[in-house]
């Protein structure tokens, strides 16, 4: 549980968005506050992450109700952040938006998903400690109807109950962790594991 | 209308420079500052944008007469400024000249364009609600004629009200809004996805 | 031999950081401060190289044991700085973790490396003179057990004593040079002719 | 003639190194202080360009000479330097080494150069007015021998008057300009336009 995680939000928002990760007013994050009831710390909808201020953090409940916070309405897709942090048990949610995420997310959408493996990088995943770990990373059609996505999500992670994050088609990438230190951590790994996997194909 | 778009059209500049989007002296922008009679903020030809000054912004009326500046002479590309903010009621226009976008024109110069579906980015594009949208991405062929290619410009926003940007083959993009905020989103959005339309092809 | 090389280690973890070589926690560095008995600086395990400090700087013996420092565990690849060190007789040791290298080292593992010639850069690595050299770039299988993939480097660098790196598969680049500054030089070179040889191929 | 050229060639080096464009020690910068005698501001040999101080920039003669200066050898390049400033009149010149021009100059090197034509970027380049110029870019085989490299640069400017630069076969970019300024530009163009040629070749 985290007290305090505006500053750190912010600080992921200006460094994501430098990267490419969460362009336009793309991409949103969330940490636990408090697990019962669930209070969630979460970005308002249609923010620049890249200039992210601390009022644009909100408290919800688990319904996605707004507790707290004047900066704006809760993220549309606050249901889907809920559905992670229940369903894997994490203490933070970051979904980032890159280009390698999308491309692939749309490449392999006829199989739902691909495998990343024989990577050494693949050890910066929560849990994983040899190069001979093999990550399913599934991909979710694109829906605007979040109910919708996050229940697809749910039966996806109860499914697949090792997994680390998983893409939405066309969208991005959900990855999750212990905390908003091993998330964004999580972010970066798949981000390079992701354009190593696409540029290796190019051969 | 904007009072004073000079500070933030020279902070696009040094960050569209930066990100490569205005290289070399490529790039024009502009704002509308009144509507009737038609008064126009647009940059100088041929300044470098990553050091643009608010004394290179210039104003111009509906004929892209200077009326106030001595920061340069208006840009030859004014005329398209004016076009685009008369046919498509924009409050702002910019015009880039990235790496992808004068590849993407080239491309798809036979088809006089290329569509942009299915990508939860296009939400970013002004009244677009949902990634099921279908966003046509026109490209001119290039003129030195600013006249011609004005003319040209304003047939194809007559005939595409819908449209949020069009490309001129191998010069670059133009992109407008109902404010600079808005015009500057379309532009990264656009520039997300030209890189994942070209990255997608790869495959 | 070096008496005080955090400073340029520090320097150096948030430079590669930046330019995408170490990131999430890979990569590690060392420098030898006494060469007999052998005492190297080596970063601590686990730690983001973007965000080093000194006191992640531990020092070990030709053991890998901890002498000195309480920022950490030393690197779990200790035993392959050390055994470059005492093999190539480097002052310092840099392993780096591209996007690049891992591809590279994957698509031409069967070959068990590859040459780089008739590039300019080359003349970057020491005593390289001409762009006429040839270089040989070996790359391991990677593993985990690090007692192994030591003896496996130490036997490849005696096979091949004018080696200036090698790679390991999927996994990146070791590197070495006679001050922190010429490994680094090394770097730099080996990250720019990878990507020059990988893009050449797309041709 | 450029009295006091050291900040800019200082900033210029920062600049481009930051770019990947003079990585290692590679790339040369020189500027025409007086024509006649000639004597030529010229970076000396084997500096890191991204740390390139003011002390670094050497005074040489038409030999190639060093005159002024204690920061080290007159670049191995200076005769290349001369050349270009005798023949095509330069005021400056500009040697870039990044990975486009490296991988473009020996695709296309059976044929001795490539044209780029069509593309409004041309128009950054001294003299073009219009998208329709064609810019023949010539490659020379690479040499380790600067007088005969010199010689044939001076053939090959002889008998193209009209050129903006050169490539040299895995090595990189001449280009040169009435100023340090126009030669910057020269730079910042070539490299757009040969990334943009190449990404174009890949479709």
């Amino acid at each position: 549980m985290q007290r305090e995680p505006s500053s750190t939000l912010v600080r992921l928002g200006a460094d994501f968005y430098r990267r490419g990760w969460v362009l336009g007013t793309s991409g949103n994050f969330s940490a636990v506050l408090n697990r019962d009831p669930l209070r969630l710390a979460i970005t308002a909808s249609s923010v620049d992450k890249g200039r992210l201020t601390a009022n644009e953090i909100l408290q919800v409940d688990d319904k996605g109700r707004l507790l707290e916070g004047a900066g704006g309405k809760p993220s549309a897709e606050t249901l889907l952040h809920v559905a992670v942090v229940q369903t894997a048990g994490a203490a933070a949610v970051l979904h980032t938006h890159s280009v390698w995420s999308t491309v692939l997310s749309d490449v392999h959408s006829a199989e739902a998903g691909f495998f990343i493996e024989g990577y050494e990088m693949l050890k910066g995943l929560a849990g994983v400690t040899t190069h001979e770990h093999r990550e399913w990373l599934p991909i979710l059609e694109n829906s605007q109807d979040m109910e919708a996505l996050s229940s697809r999500a749910v039966l996806l992670m109860r499914a697949n109950p090792n997994l680390h994050g998983f893409l939405i088609r066309r969208h991005g990438l959900y990855t999750w962790g212990e905390s908003l230190e091993a998330a964004a951590r999580h972010v970066e790994i798949f981000e390079f594991l992701m354009e190593a996997v696409a540029r290796r194909r190019m051969f």
